[in-house]
């Protein structure tokens, strides 16, 4: 219920009744104790007293009664996600809504070094928590690669270089609340599921281009976590020609083309200047540069194969392309489509690509969506 | 319940009452128009009257009391399979159980003569069908291709070269009875969920190799459809050097190296013997001639990659591999396993590969399945 009233609210009873065959009497029923806790209200809000005197009026008895509502603020939660070179974390409420921001830099990216960071931004953030924030329930990481969140496990994350450094655990004994872990991608699609596109798609995938090339999936019902932990991978699918050893130490992998450190290497080699970086680089593409731009082809159309591969084989209605790429999303848009529509097979070529403008903080954001997730379906590590 | 009775039965009704969390006697009561209606039955079968007492004991007060099974015999199934060159039929009981097979050659593949062909096909089966098997509640046909069931017409099948063909329509208008069309992987795919791995694995996926290569997955809950009607269409991963145009159109498809028709061209150019049929190309593989051998290596490691790129998405729990080409298994065998450990990601290449022996009867028994779990999921056209 009370998830229904955070994807689907504001929302009024009758139609709860409608959506879920139960008689109004039960939803109210069902809705009076998470009224009593203060995660549900049916007050009007301050900002809805404007609102036509029809939506507030549902029982048709003078007495203005607002649809149901969550009460944002009733919690706080603090997403936390990790890069090589950066940690960045959010406080948002029980909405997903980003209510503080902060960014620290990383000495290292050696677990200890990492794990240790974690906790003092960690700590910060719990301080800075105050009225009218609720109190915080959890704190999410997201990282890259192979996470077994089940057990809050990342077990192999080739962009920081950890093997099985157990994050949640770690952390949970140094700040005393419960942590959630889960691979970043998958951290996003929880969002896009329950706060984003999720709530009017039947089944989605969400891409992301950047330093990696990523995917989570929505299918059936849930979003798809893998019976080993591993999906959603394209990044690692191999599909780029094999010259090239990938950062997991494979070849031929989407990435060794795809991420931002593959164009880089591409661009700088191609036009014989070791010393570019890569906003130096999309910079030189921008304006023309036809080697640059030759790096930012063969990474659109790696990422269009990547992208007809998924598509043919999942069959999603919409695509949601996402990550920090997308801010240059002109340099790979015209090839990636070419390589889309000459590998999507059939009606799979129907689906939508839709872009989502990303920051760092958006990962951060996933990260907390799914300590939100796990904390309304009571599941690991909020079991009541 | 009838659901759970057929493909977890025999099963008592405290172990029904125990996985549904219903009181015995809600199981009971709900049990009692199926055991009216003939589908269900607590009766011990005459086979089973030689079971250990304990099976049949239950309640412990001496009646013996079997669980509840369905009774197989209650309908009865026609499952069809559409190949360019013959058509397939099977019937089967409630249970999938096959109960006789029919095959018909093809004098070509034109929409007209096919349906022509199959509604004679149905015809001669739907008379043979008598007595103790069960009334004939319905047909399902299979094909390959882009198959929209929902509408029941064949959009796109390269391999039959049709387009838009309205076959369930067309059938129903000719015989008189429910017509469902479904893709013919993921026919097989239903298959295996109600009566085969599906009963025991959280996810799988199926896997067909032969004259095209195919996927059917499984996850959250349910057999993927794909929101256009297009999933699993794995034979067009763009896995393979692009110097070869696909039976649909596209470059660069698996089956360009991994269908049958695609080992036997490689065969033919590279041996220099034109005349060679597939059998003839199997057999010079089998005596170890390179050339062929040759052709079924480049296929087995473009099957590895494809396996390996759905494993990185999608992490089932197991891959079945079943198809025409299982039966020559042993000539992808090596090279297939090489290029998929070489390609899994991290935990999701840990999905066990399990072998289905495979004949053309099991592509109509899919199609069968299909039509049964319509039925007693009361979906269309089975709508009651
Ligand atoms: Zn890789
Ligand atoms: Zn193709």
């Amino acid at each position: 219920m009370l998830t229904r009233i955070l994807t689907q609210g504001p929302i009024p009873r009758v139609e709860i009744a409608r959506r879920t065959g139960l008689s109004q009497a039960a939803v109210t029923k069902a809705v009076a104790p998470l009224i009593e806790a203060g995660f549900v209200t049916d007050q009007p809000s301050p900002a809805a007293v404007d609102e036509p005197v029809e939506s507030r009026s549902e029982l048709g008895i003078g007495r203005p009664v607002s649809p149901l509502t969550v009460v944002a603020e009733s919690i706080s939660v603090i997403g936390l996600k990790v890069t090589p070179t950066d940690l960045i974390g959010v406080i948002t409420d029980l909405r997903a809504g980003i209510q503080a921001t902060r960014h620290q830099p990383l000495p290292d990216t050696s677990a200890e070094t990492v794990i240790q960071q974690l906790a003092v931004l960690a700590k910060e953030m719990m301080d800075s928590i105050s009225e009218p924030a609720g109190p915080l329930i959890g704190i999410g990481v997201a990282v890259s690669g192979d996470v077994d969140s089940r057990h809050g496990v990342v077990r192999d994350s080739p962009f920081m270089g950890w093997r099985d450094v157990p994050v949640a655990a770690l952390l949970t004994e140094e700040l005393g609340v419960p942590v959630l872990v889960e691979n970043d991608v998958r951290a996003l699609t929880i969002a896009e599921h329950w706060f984003g596109v999720g709530v009017n798609a039947d089944s989605f995938a969400v891409v992301t281009i950047g330093s990696g090339v990523g995917c989570g999936l929505y299918i059936n019902g849930e979003v798809v976590s893998g019976a080993h932990g591993v999906s959603g991978e394209l990044g690692h699918l191999p599909l780029a020609p094999g010259d090239l050893v990938c950062t997991c130490g494979r070849r031929g992998c989407v990435e060794t083309a795809a991420s931002s450190d593959a164009i880089l290497a591409r661009v700088r080699e191609t036009t014989g200047r070791p010393e570019l970086d890569l906003s130096g680089a999309i910079q030189l593409a921008h304006e023309g540069d036809e080697h640059a731009r030759e790096a930012f082809d063969r990474a659109g159309e790696v990422i269009g194969s990547a992208l007809a591969a998924m598509v043919n084989l999942v069959g999603p209605e919409l695509v949601v392309i996402a990550g920090e790429g997308v801010a240059d999303y002109d340099l790979y848009d015209q090839r990636m489509r070419q390589a889309f529509a000459a590998h999507a097979f059939g009606a799979a070529g129907d689906c939508r690509l839709m872009l989502r403008s990303h920051t760092f903080d958006n990962w951060a954001r996933g990260a907390a969506a799914t300590v939100i997730r796990a904390y309304v379906r009571s599941q690991p590590p909020f079991n009541r």
